[in-house]
């Protein structure tokens, strides 16, 4: 089952997302979450981001899912700290992220091949709410 | 000053995002959170929004971002809890919940008009992070 990690700047949002995601999702489905740096200040740690990627990966691979443009650094970094299969079956989701982390938790969830998680997540972007 | 408020069916999701919008604010800058249903249970609540937007508006208006489709509906329910007037000067962003509301955060917080601020929420749909 791919896994799935939020970035956030703030560890109280990516937290609420983990949180949410998990209420929609089977209970085995691994949702990690790294948000804030360590000491509750806000910003993203590519330490704590690799951490949680080697977390959630069962070898299906893991999708990122990211708040602004500052966080894709980070995560790319943390990418580069990974062993390379690992980072090769990790993926950064160019999608909006409360949005993108419920529909890839959905998706991962049922069991979806990684690049259908990413879909999942980045067709979040064309969802008009209204 | 255009205010905000942000609906989320996580009360940690939306409190989150408003202690990360303020930071990026004027402190004067209202940013108001109606996340959740009263007891912490996920969910959104018409009454804590309208309440919400209350205490957002100084009399220039209020943006309202949502997470999911289901929070919009209970959005416009709130709407027709406010005075009419009031409610004729708050707008609901189609926009991402993150990424919309610091967007609009940080445009509300040099003083721009109801519409300016709408469209920087709305803007933030089209942005590739990478």
């Amino acid at each position: 089952m791919v896994g799935l990690v939020i970035v956030s700047h703030s560890a109280k949002i990516a937290e609420g997302i983990r949180e949410f995601a998990l209420e929609l999702t089977k209970p085995d489905q691994r949702i990690l979450a790294a948000g804030g740096l360590g000491d509750g200040a806000l910003g993203t740690d590519a330490t704590r981001i690799s951490a949680a990627i080697e977390a959630a990966d069962s070898g299906d691979g893991v999708v990122v899912l990211v708040d602004l443009g500052s966080g894709v650094l980070s995560a790319e970094t943390a990418l580069e700290f990974l062993d390379p299969q690992q980072a090769a079956r990790t993926r950064i989701a160019d999608a909006p992220l409360v949005e993108g982390a419920i529909a890839a938790a959905v998706e991962a969830s049922v069991g979806a091949p990684l690049a259908e998680v990413v879909q999942a997540a980045e067709d979040a972007r064309e969802l008009h709410k209204r």
